[in-house]
């Protein structure tokens, strides 16, 4: 496994991670460079494994909040996440040991390499999602009864706001609605963490599979192999559908990129249909009227020849794109799991349908 | 002076503070329910002369956010604002020793009582606008470069905030926004204050006058002298116009109770008609369509018979009212109190006109 997350391992990073972002989790652009730069001054990230977290450990999880299009034009100064630790290290009095991203998909797998190296803490290899999610509460610790709070958001003018909740819902809405406020972007870290709950709260090796999806891509392309099957093998999904984007019907409300995109099959699948609802991530995958992948299971959208991950935002007429299903982690799968990042959380009537690479069906 | 703030006075300071509240503030009728409790719960609080305030003494000025009409409906349990003492104090490193009421207007002159019963801190004979204003960032501090942070603001169901910001008005747009969040009603403590500091960024004697006012008027109505004069003298200012409400304008915008008010004049005011702009506070006062009180002087509203206090939430087609304009604290009227107070702020195009009870031309 990956030990040390150094400056050349990061555009393999990125690349990964937008491919688990799901169409949504912000382009990486902008954390890849400020992970580049606080690499470059303070030195490479250690990437701990999950397992060796000692029970002691203190840990916070660390991203932005906001929208990635502010995110990319309102460059952080990179000491915000930092700032944003210290405040909840001081709220609970306990010094933190260990960072980990709060997504493994988008900006906020590299974000917080930016932070480990600036604060010369190590990065846990894990996450709170296994994907990205567009809410705050999304995350496994809120499975398990933890807190989100005290959660600490900075703003790149130096505001500061430290929240305390009774639920991790009222922390997203205090956060959403102060993240407005900083001009829709805030630096974050949340969730303190023991480390005897790392194997229960947390989506293990993520960063490690964001590497390998990356990797992956990478290889295809140089040895000309299919760029598809090979993320599609990576992630443990399959290829589902080929086409060629015909409609993208998109509003932004209540702070989210919503919408839905159309694809007309080409190739094999020429003569059939798929569209794809998102908010920010894209959530349901539906061959003509039928849902074949539901959240909180993965749909990943690449371009069709190059495999280059196309996210929600920069969805347009005429690419050509292919889509890839693949299972999310099994947590997510139980009902309580389901009751927080379900269909029927983003208000679908349908249930949960669990995807799995070996369904002919699909 | 007033020492001592007991069960007996509290109407009277209640009666006296909806007055100075200008039509705004909320109603007091809660927060004298709270200070009653509290009082006899705990025992009277001190009041403090402002001169008496020792030098190294650590203040915070608290109160109440929110819409009038949801605090009275949601009904604090009289503890938050002790929680966003200790949450102030806990980010200073400083142990408190004095409470202040934000605003000598309105319900928050009542509610610190309570807090001060509770936490057993005294409380200072002052305010920081020697009224009501609608804004967190329109009090004296600001004015001295005083920070209004760290603040918190703790709700009804246990959620907290505190917030840093880089200016007074970002915070009081972090303070909206959470309050909004926490059901419109949010108990606060804010504006660290040391005791050097209290010569000139406080309003002095503020709880004094309100209980002058209320006295004045419970005095005059049991002389059967008429109540509109004596209020007038008590706050230094004169009766200008009495009639009946014909029309009330109201449209609740961006968290505000705004609105125009139009009475047509009865006995010597017969023939001529005042109108009132109201942000929770009456704003201008114009004879026709010429300003004669404006913002940050004292308009206020009493019932032409009784002289109760008039809010321009229970204004209302029919009701016969008294007008007083009083002049406001002399700090406001500097360029930099009338830069966050006066008419412009508010969006008038019109410069601000000192009114003098003496001035004839009113």
């Amino acid at each position: 496994m990956t030990d040390m997350i150094t400056l050349d391992l990061l555009p393999t990073l990125a690349l990964g991670a937008t491919i688990l972002g799901t169409g949504g989790g912000g382009d990486p652009y902008v954390g890849r460079l400020m992970a580049e730069q606080a690499i470059r001054e303070c030195g490479p990230v250690p990437l701990v494994a999950p397992e060796d977290v000692p029970d002691d450990a203190v840990l916070l999880l660390c991203g932005m909040m906001g929208a990635p299009a502010v995110i990319v034009e309102k460059l952080p100064s990179g000491t915000e996440i930092a700032q944003a630790i210290t405040a909840v290290a001081q709220m609970t009095g306990r010094a933190v040991t260990h960072l980990v991203s709060l997504e493994a998909g988008g900006i906020n797998s590299v974000v917080p390499v930016a932070a480990a190296a600036r604060t010369g803490l190590p990065l846990v290899d894990a996450d709170g999602m296994g994907r990205a999610f567009p809410e705050l509460q999304m995350l496994l610790p809120t499975l398990e009864g933890i807190s989100a709070t005290p959660m600490a958001l900075v703003d790149d003018k130096g505001n500061r706001l430290v929240i305390d909740t009774v639920d991790n819902r009222s922390a997203e809405a205090f956060a959403r609605g102060a993240t407005v406020q900083m001009g829709a972007s805030a630096s974050l870290a949340f969730y303190p963490l023991r480390g005897d709950q790392v194997a229960r709260a947390l989506v293990p090796r993520t960063m490690s599979l964001a590497i390998a999806i990356g990797r992956a891509l990478e290889t295809a392309r140089c040895a000309h192999d299919d760029p598809i099957d090979a993320v599609a093998r990576a992630m443990q999904g399959r290829a589902l559908f080929t086409g060629k984007v015909v409609d993208v019907l998109r509003r932004t409300t209540a702070g989210f990129n919503r919408g839905v995109a159309t694809i007309e099959g080409m190739g094999s699948d020429i003569g059939t249909v798929m569209t794809l609802d998102f908010q920010n991530e894209f959530l349901i995958a539906r061959r003509g009227d039928r849902p074949v992948v539901t959240t909180p299971d993965l749909i990943c959208l690449l371009d069709a020849l190059s495999g280059e991950p196309v996210t929600a935002e920069t969805l347009r007429y005429g690419r050509r794109v292919a889509v890839i299903g693949a299972p999310c982690f099994e947590r997510w799968r139980s009902p309580e799991g389901l009751a927080i990042v379900g269909p029927g959380y983003f208000g679908y009537g349908f249930p949960y349908r669990p995807f799995s690479p070996d369904d002919e069906s699909v």
